[in-house]
């Protein structure tokens, strides 16, 4: 099986997301300043198919979790992106345009059946109803020999961990408060696994605090 | 006026210490292994009269601030270690035994006057009831040209925070999940401060975040 890889940012009081999130900000108030870090790396820019940026440490991790990543697997409010009800809108192609950045396929966690979405540049968002543990194994066929990507949000991650499904969890450690909002490391249960820190990589704008969870 | 530097470990999960504290697990449970990281350093061990011990980047993250700390500020429950209720027993001695490992003045924020308590080895305890900033005002006056630490707990680091007093925050995170207990960074407000990170120090068994608090 695949290795299942969380890769997400969160601010140092452990939000992924701030308070409130709306249509027009689905992140919530501040939720955007999370991903700052990102937007100027050339990685970054040349998947989203703009040419510049920076390269530097952080490039550096972004371009690990391009080459890496076979697969993804995300919750069904990520992939709405705040648009709601799901079941009002059974069509809605969630907030990630034409050609989205993962270029890779995609399972959205669901209890609503709906036919694979194909976009452009590689990205297919395909739907799952029965489970997280179907979602991975249907993501690790497609990865292939690469890592299966697991990329929010909170609820979602606490479903693995709590089902001791991941296999590595990297947080990128925002330099910033937001004060409430959606916390990524919550409803764990009395007795969460354990961990083994296997690198941390620096900059001023961001940590990158990778761990391996133990069974 | 000095500097005021919160050092304070914390895990993952952003917890400072385990759920269901008592007088036997003062840090509730699981909380003890939080300061797993510092029990075999040489500088640790130094400060509570042991010999040998280890000695690597944590061990001189210690060093620097037994160093450069003057004296120390922290919360009545913090100094009472779990022993309550303090007005219950005026003349508890907190659980730092004759001769605690800080070396500097301390100033305990309480709301029960009381007689300073002088320990062996340079600790002297000094009970504040006039608020966090006349705490702060004497431990200064104590630290002469080196800094003032504040230790905690939670609820004392975030009333700094949400003062505007808290000049730097070093947090040391520990590679485990506790699941619940008491979160360090909460209850910090609609308009929380920004942060500047400025230096980042890892080892297998921690990692020092250091952040410069903003106005």
């Amino acid at each position: 099986m695949a290795t299942l890889i969380c890769d997400i940012t969160m601010s140092l009081d452990g939000f992924v997301a701030g308070p409130n999130p709306t249509l027009e900000e689905p992140l919530g108030e501040g939720g955007d300043r999370l991903h700052q870090w990102a937007y100027d790396l050339e990685s970054w820019r040349k998947r989203h198919g703009l040419s510049g940026g920076t390269q530097n440490v952080d490039s550096g991790i972004v371009d690990e979790w391009l080459t890496t990543t076979g697969a993804i697997v995300m919750g069904r409010r990520m992939f709405s992106g705040g648009q709601g009800p799901w079941e009002d809108d059974p069509n809605a192609d969630g907030w990630w345009g034409d050609e989205p950045a993962f270029g890779v396929p995609v399972f959205v966690l669901t209890h609503h059946a709906r036919d694979p979405v194909p976009k452009q540049g590689g990205t297919t968002f395909n739907f799952v109803t029965d489970g997280i543990e179907s979602a991975l194994e249907q993501a690790a066929e497609a990865a292939g020999n690469r890592a299966v990507g697991l990329s929010g949000g909170a609820d979602v991650v606490q479903q693995y961990l709590r089902a001791g499904l991941l296999d590595e969890l990297q947080i990128h450690v925002a330099p910033l408060l937001l004060g409430g909002g959606v916390r990524l490391l919550d409803n764990l249960g009395g007795d969460p696994p354990e961990l083994d820190c296997t690198r941390v990589v620096d900059s001023p704008a961001v940590t990158h605090l990778r761990y391996r969870i133990l069974r």
